[in-house]
């Protein structure tokens, strides 16, 4: 793809909305291509890095290792995913590997360039943090209606009451 | 609490973590003081303002009615607690209120200042939002790995297969 296509391509991924095209210019000045051959390993479970991926072209897969039993694939992630954001700002294991299953283009940020942007271009800065904000939370609120129902419909006295004192604990977490 | 008191203590606030003093300032000129009674329902499940609050003091509890039945007590939050952050950048009813359980008092930060306070400091709005996702990845990645306990220990095949489905979309929906 040109370079002209690719940046119309990226300016429709999500985490990237509501910039103008200064502040993509900033965000692209700081991020750096990376090509991976299908089958390579992009993110691997357990480590901890800090970057963001944009798929620009190609398609890869989450995988999750099952304690030993056969890999068990979470999702694939296509043309314009975004991956590596739950790690992004606090150093944690990824939960998941990540592997290409054609060739791949990518588009990385790493948290260190990301702090550049935050000097260089706050706004932009802001702006990628809001999307991610956005993401996290239409995640967050689905998965908790999902549960909910689950532990209603499904699971003992016992259960539903871990429930409540977790969702308790989780909700109140933000605190001085 | 004297003025002073009150920013020594917002300062540690999770929300606005990792600020100087200029930021902090930019974020204090653009928040309202609220004031609440015991009792008094601050924030109503079902509907959708867009603001943060902070608890500056007092306590709050969060309540979400039952289907008719007694309304289920989710969280208690203390001095220094955010809340009202699920729903600030999308549009979204709340699902749960919060109620005054003392006098509370508390510094409210709507939308409309936020898209101010990115104006007028990018550098404050990048900050508030980074921390944010921190707390939103965080609290995601929990929940995420409580249910995927139950599921693996309780449910049946039919269930966990739901249950991979749905996680299957739920992170593969950062696309284009």
């Amino acid at each position: 793809m040109s370079e002209h296509g690719t940046i119309l391509q990226l300016k429709k991924c999500v985490l990237l909305q509501d910039m103008n095209s200064d502040e993509l210019d900033a965000v692209f000045r700081l991020t750096e291509s990376e090509d991976f051959a299908a089958g390579e390993e992009i993110l691997t479970e357990g480590l901890a890095y800090q970057s963001l991926w944009i798929i620009v072209t190609g398609r890869c897969e989450v995988v999750k290792s099952g304690n030993g039993l056969e890999p068990n694939r979470l999702a694939e992630l296509e043309e314009g995913a975004v991956f590596g954001e739950m790690s992004f700002f606090e150093k944690a294991p990824h939960s998941a590997s990540v592997r290409a299953l054609s060739d791949v283009s990518t588009m990385r940020l790493t948290r260190r360039r990301f702090e550049d942007l935050r000097k260089n271009c706050p706004a932009a800065a802001d702006k990628i943090a809001c999307n991610l904000v956005n993401i996290l939370s239409t995640r967050l609120r689905r998965m908790d209606e999902w549960t909910c129902q689950l532990v209603e419909g499904n699971c003992s006295e016992r259960q539903q009451g871990e429930w409540q004192e977790f969702r308790a604990k989780l909700y109140s977490g933000l605190q001085f």
